[in-house]
């Protein structure tokens, strides 16, 4: 079965995107590609917003749902932190750069086309929440943990990366996965070595 | 001594991003608010981007400098990072929203002014992956940690407030410093109780 034009355009957009930039692309540009008049493109879309998101709406939903199902998993939490980093790091990696295009415009994004899209970054930020709240609950986390805080904390690290990632870099995105895993189960500082137990405590 | 001119423009474009927001602001805006025409605004700046930057530019270098003493500083690494994070929020809290703008904007802005800016966000990593390496170098922070992709984490953590801060919020700029700081310190995960000696230790 050949695509249907709307996913003709939504592949030329993603090509175009990545190869000329996202800003420096115009609707004339992609018409173009797929041979059609711009006035015609409108037939299918009504926006190069509307567009980007097109691009990356379908990884989005998969994360999102994979997400899902690691939330509903019963494997211990820090396994689930590991999959859901895990998770976001490779949409990431898989849909470079069209989700670090995303992830700037956002707001922007969220803003026009709120009323179709059910995948938002506050639905996202929830599950996000709840998983922490698992692991609070079964003893797992730190009672006092501030599971809202902690998630705004964890998307900023994991979403930031658009800033810096080069998909051609030293890391691949499993092994900052693996580093920022690591980070936000234990932290920073180093162990403390168990003190060794008192000569009157060992000796009763 | 009254202010000159061009810091008049400046305070008077600060406010107006505040009211209208960034984007809505005009140079005409700015220019009927001073008593000039626009044409006479170009005698003093160059383009919105630039008096945005004028907007941060102040607390920005104070910011830095301040990261500076904290990195030079002989305290114990934990209460640096702790430091660092509160500077970061504070920051961040006094000039909300125009740090805001900046930060997603950066790094558009950065391209054009990079001629004119000593205090970049490349500059500003380079100090905390320092502070990193002091804590590795004395034994505080952990012997394997990479500290460029935790300087990474730990600023996509405190800048990706900027998506979420509202300044009239429930928790501080301070109250979300410590809970970051306590997370990237410690990590999320329960500490485990010291493991009671085994009996055949304890009893030899």
């Amino acid at each position: 079965m050949s695509p249907s034009k709307e996913q003709e355009i939504v592949a030329v957009a993603a090509r175009l995107f990545k190869e000329k930039g996202y800003r420096a692309t115009t609707l004339e540009d992609i018409a173009a590609a797929v041979g059609m008049l711009k006035g015609s493109l409108y037939y299918y879309i009504r926006s190069k917003e509307e567009l980007l998101y097109l691009v990356v709406r379908d990884p989005i939903r998969q994360a999102y749902t994979r997400l899902e199902e690691i939330v509903a998993s019963q494997a211990p939490v820090a396994t689930k932190i590991a999959q859901a980093i895990t998770n976001h790091m490779t949409l990431f990696h898989r849909h470079y750069p069209h989700i670090a295009v995303y992830l700037h415009d956002f707001p922007h994004l969220m803003h026009k086309l709120q009323q179709s899209v059910r995948e938002t970054p506050k639905q996202y930020q929830r599950l996000w929440t709840t998983l922490l709240a698992q692991g609070v609950a079964s003893g797992e986390l730190r009672r006092d943990l501030d599971v809202k805080i902690a998630a705004y904390a964890i998307l900023g690290m994991c979403n930031w990366v658009y800033r810096w990632y080069d998909p051609r870099g030293k890391l691949s995105a499993e092994e900052i996965a693996a580093l920022f895993t690591r980070m936000i189960l234990e932290g920073v500082l180093r162990p403390r070595p168990a003190s060794p137990p008192a000569a009157s405590e060992a000796v009763p």
